[in-house]
């Protein structure tokens, strides 16, 4: 990444997040004018490669790009970066007709791409999925119902994993273009925050497309290994979020009268400010050898094979969970430093907690990643840190 | 108390407040109508001794009542219970005159009145109260500014906490009729919880009212006494979120497929629930003995002067601590128990976590709490615990 | 209680306890001379009733004289009151020949009795309980082996858990006296605090006793009862310890320079000592409460059969939990006070540290008693807090 | 660093400090024998440049290090890293002639030396030592009494911090080699944990030094920069005592039955392990970056200068305060797993959790690292993470 990358990203965040938190706190209908102003700064899908048009940066830098973003707005980031779970199952697994027809545009035009895998009852149990895809001829026709799939209605494509009809074992992962028929909005979700993204239960009534728009693998193995990516960046918010929760305690507190003094020279808010600082500093350290971690296995010829062996990559997990923890503390005790203030829309620290709390629940609450790291990497000894 | 009351209390509950929380939670301009209806079940202002009219409830049956309400919405309980930080000043150290002008009315009609005391720049520190009272001939006159103050707008009467003019070491506390001229509501503030509750900017323009309207002692020392009840019961609110995050939970596990069984038989769920109980049981323990504490004293034929020799007491202090506390960690972890539905509002979860946290920020945060204890009740060795 | 009862408790923890805590925590071969001393206060086995000879105190006295007690030495009040969770199932279950013969000898003397749970494969499932108990004529034979059983070397008599040879579903309890031929220590335990008490393995060698020592009830029930006076009185020993903790931080803080001034002055440790009492208040109300409960119980006059019915108290389980973790929570933040002093031996928060931890260990790890809590009082809709 | 050298790690941890927990947790007069063994390895003082005949390996081999060491004994390993506090002083700010004459014997001997900062009133506040260094003629004369310092008994020399006889408000650090006459080991100290160290106060009677002992620079600063390699490689024992206490779970839980299976099965261990293991990744995440930032630094021509500019490194604060909170919340849930038998001295973790204590307490207890954290990279806006 050049310098002026992020500077762009710090520009962008400067000139269109700042200051509209009620705005993008505001549930809209419609995607907020910023995604289009962020198309400008060229950084759109950052990290699709340069062979389909993209700019091709790693997830290091996307981490630093994520976590500017958020420091301004998380919602925003989550809209810009989520579409990564998609394009990697593509880029990865597509067949290259598929990379090229889809990929390049999105590159080109800085559109979007939607997920769709946890449905009523397959939250955490992904092999409880009932929507199926079934062959006919030479085309495959999908039938079901999503719960949680963000950017969706305004998404290029969708894919979606599904149970084969042939074999109740197997899962499917396919590309289904937005406008195919049969795809439908069933509602946008009221989420309690990030609210600049946006969350859709979506029906599949079905929906007709070719075969070759079948990714090669298995679908749950493909949404594993896609969410590597989507979970590290989701754990980048949250150093975003936190960064942002301290500036405004270090803000308030630089004319917040206190004694004779002002608030920023008691050695108790010291105490707290050095905290977060440390939560912050390791959250970041951590996210940065997570998506180390994963550039790693995708710069190496062999990124498909090597990715389907280990699926899960124990760094993401760990991101995830650990800066969904460390973002709620820093966020929990930022919104007891402003007094009463700070239970009113005066301020912003109760949006920001509303923000943070989805790290911890999107792609998987703790209670299941902590199973899956136990399993994968705990029980297994050579796999234990 | 009798048994009825509490069962006409849990009848309010039930038939008022359940199954509204998207209602109860829409900052609405008017105080909502569940107020007029808690009016009809005849324990409005419960606590009012009996010589005003009043029910003459203990704060022992307070918490049991508060517990109650706040189960259904916290706001509404707030809302409810806020006048008794006014009503025990006047009743500890108003004239008679005061008492059976202001109090019988309350008792009567089931009205309300508001407590003004922490300003912009004295939340913590009202030391630092700008509000200033000036005695003209057998009038005074009082003119400031106050930040937070509830209920103000559909008050009976104001309880104003000012600075002397004749003496800038010394605090008054003076009841202002809610209709004296110069009483101006500034603005309702939009707050991030406890949204049934409306809590109000006001600005006091030269507002003029008999001497006798001062209360007997000063201004700073009586907000002290007046807080001991309001702190027990905000603690009390806590145990009612719980209370009602944990039969969420419950209730949602009951039918919530997990494996072959469902959410409720899950061992690890067990043991949040499990923990989440406990936090319940000793909240409830603490706050009864913290209110048996008040009603002791209360309950002696010296309180006024009891009350003013001990200020602060002791277990209403660490109750309201303690139930902030363990009352975000029981809400905290309740958030993450619904998977992405605990993240949209179609569950009452992300409420219930944004009404919790005035807990621990509302009439003094938990830095200002734990310093008080510290130099009253830690530094003298014979009032250690 | 008497006020002199608790001054002579207090008498005893500074004549006999203060100061020692180098040879309190010496693991020594041999019952600490300090039982000795404590039995000439006259309160040895406080809790015995009256018809028996004993002081007849509550449970709410028996929080305070433990909480006192555990001030001076935690391992000193586990010996002094554990015989409790024994004395307590023969006075409730057992003959009243059994009663006269075994309990009135202990108040008389001052002297211990031992209950024999768990064994190595059955700890926090007695249904493993391998310790077998068969009738021979009107004799009763057990075989068996405890893994942890504290006060056994040197008590009156053990109250033996074990399955029936005749039906393996049936569980007794049984009372061994002591000299029992076949009563075999096979080693005292090397426990990492709470040194001053004497913890046991023990084997059973055919030990033959008269079919009337046999408890009536289930012996697994009856062990769950019994139960219930020790944990409360377990979580006791965390206030004093906790107090204790928090009486040497503001020691070593009134002389500790700091800056301009002493240790004491300073608004951050006056954070730290402000939330420990908190604790140590909640704590205290708690186990009060808790105690409450338990005598209520035992006022009744068919208290055997109400506990019968009930088994584990609520609050027992919920003061056990809740005063581990407070315990240890104010005892980690002690151990941070003192600097380097505090690594060292030279300072007793070391002691301390180790000490609290049993408390959460014995008699149930939290895991276990938030199952418990979770099965029999959040399941059942009725008896939720 | 060369994968021989960690496996060698790994055999000298695996042949001399497997099973000797109790052997090492003994406060041994002398230091263990293994230190002898550990110089055979030919790592002794691993880091000491190759120009001074050392190994040269960096602090993030180091990490790698003092990890698989802290999981043998951390005792063993704050022994065998600690003198890279006092050797770093050296490289950095001795003359060229101190530099041969006293890290080349420590190369070649691998023997010890030690760093006399704190005093029994300057333990936070360095700016209170008591340390007098005097000028006479082209000596130095250093009287003063140092209240805790490590390996000082059987070190090669001292850097000792002492305040200028001249200018009041200068410190300087100077050489004394240990055999110097007037240096005193007034005690051992006892201390709770870590005890296969050696940890001293000492006295300094007029010790007598050349000029030329004295290195460049302020002392407090260089201590303050010395204390970067040190405060790492303390956190990273944090990482190897938490996987030790991890493996001692699982051992554990392989065969401990619980219900129809064992321990390992269940879902609730499966959590806390889960959890054990995010720490543990994180702590392993931060440590190692932080050791590449000293790294940096070192590696650069005007590494003096630039330390000297920065003093403490943000990531060496972090990294202690984080990994002594992580390994206390591993350690302290660890010794919640093994039931009654996790209470004795038969499983080590009562050792595993006095030992992690030390990293919360020795240079700089978190409270001193939050404030100097804040006012160094909080406070300045464009050195917040």
């Amino acid at each position: 990444m050049k310098p002026e990358d992020l500077k762009a990203v710090r520009a962008f965040v400067k000139e269109c997040l700042d200051g509209r938190h009620t705005e993008l706190d505001a549930l809209d209908d419609k995607p907020s004018d910023v995604y289009e102003r962020f198309r400008e700064t060229g950084l759109a899908n950052w990290w699709l490669p340069e062979e389909f048009g993209g700019r091709g940066l790693t997830l290091e830098d996307s981490v630093e790009i994520v976590n500017e973003i958020a420091y301004g707005d998380a919602g925003a980031a989550f809209t810009l970066f989520i579409s990564v779970l998609g394009t990697s199952m593509v880029q990865l697994y597509g067949s290259d007709e598929l990379k090229a027809r889809y990929l390049e545009p999105m590159a080109a035009r800085g559109s979007f791409c939607a997920t769709l895998g946890s449905e009523r009852e397959a939250g955490s149990e992904l092999g409880r999925i009932g929507t199926v895809v079934r062959t006919e001829g030479d085309e495959l026709v999908v039938t079901g119902e999503k719960f949680f799939s963000t950017n969706t209605d305004f998404a290029d494509f969708l894919i979606v994993v599904a149970r084969s009809a042939e074999d109740s074992e197997a899962y499917h992962a396919v590309l289904i273009p937005r406008d195919t028929p049969g795809v439908e909005i069933v509602k946008r979700w009221d989420v309690i925050g990030l609210r600049a993204s946006h969350t859709y239960q979506v029906a599949l009534n079905d929906c007709r497309v070719p075969a070759g728009n079948r990714l090669d693998g298995s679908g749950l193995r493909l949404l594993e290994i896609g969410l590597n990516a989507s979970r590290i960046l989701i754990a980048a918010t949250a150093i975003g979020i936190a960064r942002r929760v301290r500036d405004h305690c270090m803000t308030y507190a630089r004319t917040k009268p206190l004694r004779d003094g002002v608030l920023m020279d008691n050695p108790v808010f010291a105490q707290r400010l050095g905290q977060m600082e440390m939560w912050i500093d390791v959250m970041k350290s951590h996210c940065l050898r997570a998506a180390r971690d994963y550039d790693t296995v995708m710069a190496d010829p062999s990124a498909p094979a090597l990715f389907h062996r280990q699926g899960t990559l124990k760094s993401a997990l760990t991101a995830k969970m650990f800066c969904g923890q460390a973002g709620w503390e820093v966020a929990s005790v930022g919104s007891e430093m402003f007094g009463g203030l700070g239970y009113t829309d005066d301020l912003p620290i109760g949006k920001l907690l509303r923000d943070v709390r989805y790290v911890s629940v999107v792609e998987g609450g703790d209670d299941v990643l902590r199973d899956l790291l136990y399993s994968r990497y705990v029980i297994p000894v050579p796999r234990r840190s």
